[in-house]
């Protein structure tokens, strides 16, 4: 393996989470926060820069990489950055266990929004900060991110791409994977600030503003008041919040095809017909279901607009506790939830494409039953879906099956609620965030045991990015030593 | 379509079926039951036999099929057997209703054991008879029964076989098929008698003896008291059926393997190997954690023994209520319902094969995805599993999932419980009966609504015939006339 060029990025990665940290000291000073709120980030800052510099000091003779490397970097990446991140929350007191404090970070950048907070609001502004800027960065990948400001790395960055970005296929948008990635960022920091923008002028102050402009665009969900976004009571904000998750659960590629003046391709993607045609379908059978209910048919589409965009796109954010809607409704989200958001887009779950793919593929294996002498082939975004892909998709289904069931045993024996240990499982994996049961949006992952807390953390990684390297990086032959 | 060859399969079965009915004529006068009793059976075996003489009528010209009328004529021979079968309860009474009869006897046919009833001692002993007896005839399934006796449909009849008898793979045991079908059914009636002879010999009435053999040979799992096996308390009849239902549980392929003095074939059988592996890890866990709750080490062991092999096998006998048992069980127990029987049995479930193959291809693509350079093939019974193998298994579990979420969905809308809702459909589905909640082992599927009772019994037929054969039936381009 090698091991020099694996050090060298994940320490320029530990360098870049050096310079992030002193963001949150810039807002902790604005606000005029106690002293050991600024230190914190600081000293954590330091620490993490100097750990950074002692792993890039040996420059790399070899610079190509391997796929088997790709994943061990990206598996660590993940792995480091939330153990660093979670330091501050340590030092400054607001979230004095290490194991919680690395639950949270986790949790941050994987965009999954779960909390073992019961109380969010006693955190300080800075902390608060600094959890939900953990989604901004998580949200398009925190090794994209370093491979848009190193450029240096570009040689076999390709596998690193690969495991991080989500979904069945990859497409690079440019031939340079360095510019695809500076791309990518671009489009996604502007949609940021436009959200940021409409929520000022919805009438949000200016620091909840970014909190939750960085809650939908990562699609991660942390909000700062214990309601998440009821409190704020307005249509306007549940909107815009409604329609930028939408937006944020979309493939990317398909921006930067509306930004190169190629609207055509963009709109004939198969994958966002069935996206949006899930969401309005949701709506429309959640919002009947509830004005006949609890709700008017006006606040049943208010409500279910807001929760399935927030649910299928795994971001998280609630302004009702669906744990009291009737089951067909709850059903349906707990269905969207793993369905997640489309290939190339900051959602979590198994993705649109997949979905869709292994659907068309079910429906075409009854019609090659019936009548065995036909030939039928899958079509896919207009091409046909082969062999190969569908082998990978399905073992994909198949490993995600296998993990999801085995976690759910292991976490079960210290639990009694069926509904609790399913939707805890899934809310993670899919980097949902809130489940049902006591995991739901009241409640939180506090009651959980250390050991489950780090389990839940590694399957939120695991889940962020989807099985393979978090696999590799526990296969113990990988790192035997090879003659 | 060859209209002329289905009319004509179908009409034999159900003259088949007119003579099973006068079985339990005999029962019935033995018990010196009221005349109604009787009058009934023979009633329904009069009409049953009439319709399908009308059926017979025409001799076919052509005798061959295709694999969509196999299809159809097994989908229709089990929905039409149920209607016929579940007659005369409504006529004696025991069962007024037609759908709870027609679902009790779907239930009964498939080998499910789902009830309707709230109370069985109410029923008659000829109503119990025929109740359980339709678990013996369906096990090994109608079709095969059919062909047993009747050889002069061999000519096509590979596809009712392939389309009846559950597994990925499908192997002729002898080069004709109705001689298969005959060792097959010789073999299992053979067991069925030992069974009896054994529950005798434990102390069990003779009466009782017949209904829990015919319980176990079908994995089906209806009995006649309201708390299935365990009003018996007897250590030794719990050691025989649990013994019996996992040999019902093996393929019976194995059994010729052994019967033909193929010893070596056939403890080599892989699927045999991960079969009691399962069984024996679930067992060791369940009693560990029992032992730390409720129970002594040796009862954990009686009460998880039972429930290990009447889940697995998707029988469905109950000794204890396992709905209070701690979480982790309760899930084991649930996954070990999705498990099933081995392929070729009368379990139902996805099947051993099915589920170790998935997951040795899924574990198998991981290497895969490490070292890309590498040739990695799966072995599954010592040959390796060919592409087009696993995408039918494959797809067959992406079907599985998405009827099942679509069915759990529609029972949802008139449930309000999460858990009841998702066994049942799983308790059907999988062929096993008792559920959890409000289906559970002392609960019964009676509060449904008659809509629901209907979806879930196609739900159960759905699952015995392994999805494919129903959902030919229901394809609108199959009925269509082609030019």
């Amino acid at each position: 393996m090698n091991k020099q060029m694996v050090a060298y990025i994940l320490g320029r990665l530990l360098q870049i989470e050096a310079l992030l940290l002193l963001i949150p000291v810039v807002v902790s000073l604005i606000y005029r926060e106690p002293i050991r709120y600024p230190l914190s980030f600081i000293v954590v800052a330091l620490v993490t820069g100097m750990v950074g510099y002692q792993f890039t000091k040996k420059r790399p003779k070899i610079k190509s990489l391997y796929a088997k490397e790709g994943f061990i970097i990206v598996s660590l990446s993940w792995i480091l950055l939330s153990f660093f991140g979670a330091l501050p929350f340590v030092l400054n007191g607001d979230i004095p266990s290490l194991v919680d404090a690395f639950f949270e970070t986790a949790s941050g950048f994987t965009t999954t929004g779960a909390s073992i907070l019961n109380n969010v609001e006693l955190l300080a502004r800075s902390s608060l900060f600094w959890r939900s800027f953990t989604h901004l960065i998580g949200g398009m990948g925190v090794l994209v991110f370093a491979l848009a400001v190193l450029p240096q790395v570009d040689s076999g960055s390709i596998h690193i791409m690969k495991a991080e970005v989500p979904g069945p296929t990859f497409g690079k948008i440019v031939s340079r994977l360095s510019d695809s990635a500076r791309i990518l960022y671009i489009i996604y920091l502007v949609f940021t600030a436009i959200i940021i923008v409409l929520l000022l002028l919805a009438g949000m102050p200016v620091f909840d503003s970014f909190i939750h402009a960085f809650g939908a665009a990562g699609t991660g969900g942390f909000g700062m008041r214990n309601g998440s976004v009821a409190p704020y009571d307005s249509v306007a904000i549940e909107m815009i919040l409604g329609v930028a998750m939408v937006i944020f659960g979309i493939n990317f590629n398909l921006y930067f095809l509306i930004a190169s003046r190629h609207f055509k391709e963009a709109f004939q993607s198969e994958e966002l017909k069935w996206y949006l045609g899930i969401i309005v379908g949701s709506i429309v059978l959640i919002t009947l279901q509830l004005s006949q209910h609890t709700h008017t048919l006006l606040g049943g589409l208010r409500d279910s607009f807001f929760s399935v965009t927030s649910i299928i796109t795994t971001t998280g954010f609630s302004t009702d506790n669906f744990n009291n809607w009737p089951l067909f409704s709850r059903i349906l989200l707990l269905f969207l939830m793993f369905v997640g958001g489309m290939a190339g887009s900051t959602g979590g779950g198994l993705k649109v494409s997949r979905v869709a793919i292994l659907i068309k593929t079910a429906f075409s294996e009854l019609k090659r039953n019936t009548y065995p002498n036909r030939v039928v082939t899958v079509h896919f975004e207009k091409k046909p879906v082969d062999t190969q892909m569908l082998k990978v998709i399905a073992n994909y289904l198949i490993l995600y099956v296998t993990i999801f069931v085995s976690i759910l045993l292991i976490i079960s024996i210290e639990l009694s609620d069926f509904k609790t240990a399913f939707s805890a499982v899934s809310a993670t994996f899919n980097n949902i965030g809130p489940g049902m049961g006591l995991v739901g949006p009241e409640g939180s992952f506090a009651f959980f045991s250390p050991f489950n807390k780090i389990l839940l953390s590694i399957t939120m990684i695991m889940g962020r990015l989807e099985i393979f390297p978090i696999l590799v990086l526990f296969s113990p032959g990988v790192w035997r030593r090879r003659a």
